[in-house]
């Protein structure tokens, strides 16, 4: 098969640019799957140590497994010297993902190139707290507060950010949420970070790339963006009329559409549960809003499925659980840097370079004109 | 067409990732052109800044553009005092890339999210040579050399690594170096970009990206290796035997292998030519070097096309200009982030994110054991 006859496929959608064993979105019966087990059975059952555990060695941990884990990842919260002082340097107004990228990078620089390895994972899995956590305290001037190693992943994350243990139900709320975002196929920051990978690159490159890219707002960036909409929109009553002038205006309704489900996000359907016992005022206006939405994009493309994407219902658990919007995306973050790692270390272990080819659209060669005839 | 059945190429080799008018790797005729111009006819009469310029804009610049871009440039060389203080907070000893990758990240930290633009891209491109002359110095335990705006990008990267200004062919050499380095079609650390950009994210998320996968040895990382294999080898009449033991312990020849080029490398051709004038040692030595290298590497794949690649001699130039082995990979990024954020205007101008499938070959699912019942 000659592929170099190829012809350009924007987004490169619908190309497959891995095989993966880690996770497989199944869009077209709405299941989302990590190494064989359905997010269902495990988002309400499962902590996040054990799904990062999953999504790192393929099985399930036994107990012991799951122990020294838990120990490996308490041991990893704490920052470098060089990561403390650059984090208490950064203007205090910057943007959370920034710092993130930023500080992610310097906890884990080297000096000599390393190759990806589930220590590395953990220990950078268990730094992203402390990095948010650390930040959101200076933002707010208290004194740092040292993490807890007696306490497992989501609530020592809470307890550092909030100076208090939070109660069971918010833990677990969190917790699934780490769980329901922890990996998704093939999606840009994945990609991002097996591209680096490819490159015999160190782990810590491939993460700090993938936040850089989960940062944008047509992938990661934009749960705040859902929560602003809403306060827009301000009452249910208000939302139909609303919706419909936005849309003249030309305005994209935050938290909709996505490439690969046929039909209802399965993680969206669990965080839309949450968010009707956790959050009723944001689930009477969200639901209605979304009624809305499903309606009018219908209208224009009848031919289109459901829509509703898993950060529309993200906005409205995060902010029960009590999380500035500004901190929702890199909360993804503290989530996703398991599957993140997973892939790279999967990339690493059956690597070819990633390197595609490109078509020129440029101008014909000619000669230059030399810079004193240039008008 | 449908692309959903589409068979999985491993590293996307042939398929084409994106349109562009930046650069064209001809590797039929063995020639590189950026926006219209062959690589031949730039490297020898161009500055780095006309380069750039022309790689941002299309065309290149009348005298008074290029005026106000190197006033721009010399304006962007200060970084900011949380680059500062970061930079001096790392271990001494940490790579010069992962220096590169957390202060760029540091360096463009902002509050809300920006659209890339070409006053970003120039303020990035300023900062890189101070970036690393700085950690030099550092290293070195010299006092903090500011920068010069009465001198050109490559005169003021020499000028602040060694705190005195370089011969004019010394400043020329870099400069060639640098033009020939600035873009190269599509590759690994240009996709990585080009994904990130592709969420709408920052160019500075995109260029941190795209360091990280430059490190890596199978594209960027691979330079100062050269040396070292040089070294090993020592003399020009032992490059045969070693050359031939090392075949036989599966060492690989460093320098050498592409994808693209079935001719020589325009690059390396010019390179070459430098380094038989300017570092007679190193040449006497890489040309017998790679006149055995060839002949083997065609001994064992007679099908396959020339295979000396750019950084084979790029090795012997910035070994003369004066470069420590450490900055030759960032020395490289010096120079592409001309490319790197040229492309990111164009993704960002003609988006559509870039997402493939993956193809699933884990476990069909099954239930999660609960953790009491696992062995």
């Amino acid at each position: 098969m000659s592929t170099n006859n190829s012809k350009y496929v924007p987004g490169l959608e619908g190309i497959i640019g891995a095989q993966t064993a880690i996770s497989m979105v199944d869009g077209a019966n709405g299941r989302l799957i990590y190494q064989g087990y359905v997010i269902a059975d495990l988002a309400q059952e499962m902590s996040f140590e054990e799904v990062a555990f999953l999504l790192w060695h393929g099985h399930l941990p036994a107990r012991p497994e799951l122990d020294s884990l838990a120990l490996e990842l308490a041991g990893s919260r704490a920052l470098t010297d060089a990561a403390t002082k650059a984090l208490a340097a950064l203007p205090i107004d910057t943007d959370p993902m920034d710092v993130l990228r930023s500080v992610v990078s310097i906890q884990g620089v080297e000096h000599r190139l390393s190759k990806p390895t589930i220590p590395l994972a953990i220990h950078a899995t268990g730094s992203f707290p402390t990095i948010l956590a650390m930040f959101h305290g200076r933002q707010l001037g208290l004194e740092p507060i040292k993490p807890r190693s007696d306490l497992g992943h989501a609530a020592n994350y809470l307890y550092m950010l909030n100076g208090k243990e939070s109660s069971p139900e918010i833990v677990r709320a969190l917790n699934t949420y780490l769980v329901l975002l922890a990996d998704h196929g093939m999606n840009a920051s994945t990609f991002t970070a097996r591209v680096i990978a490819s490159t015999e690159s160190d782990l810590t490159s491939s993460l700090v790339g993938a936040i850089g890219a989960l940062k944008g707002p047509a992938h990661g960036g934009a749960p705040s963006a859902v929560i602003e909409q809403l306060e827009q929109i301000e009452t249910a009553n208000n939302a139909e009329p609303w919706m419909r002038d936005a849309r003249k205006r030309g305005v994209r309704f935050m938290g909709f559409g996505h490439r690969v489900y046929r039909v209802y996000d399965p993680r969206a359907e669990i965080l839309k549960e949450m968010c009707r016992r956790m959050n009723p005022t944001f689930f009477e206006l969200a639901s209605k809003v979304e009624e809305v939405a499903l309606k009018i994009l219908h209208e224009e493309h009848p031919e289109r499925p459901q829509s509703t994407n898993v950060e529309f219902y993200s906005a409205g658990v995060l902010q029960a659980i009590g999380l500035p919007k500004e901190f929702f995306t890199p909360t993804f973050a503290v989530s996703r840097v398991a599957g993140w790692s997973a892939h790279v270390l999967e990339q690493a272990a059956h690597n070819r370079i990633i390197r595609p080819q490109s078509e020129y659209i440029g101008p014909e060669p000619r000669k230059p004109v030399p810079l004193a005839e240039r008008g």
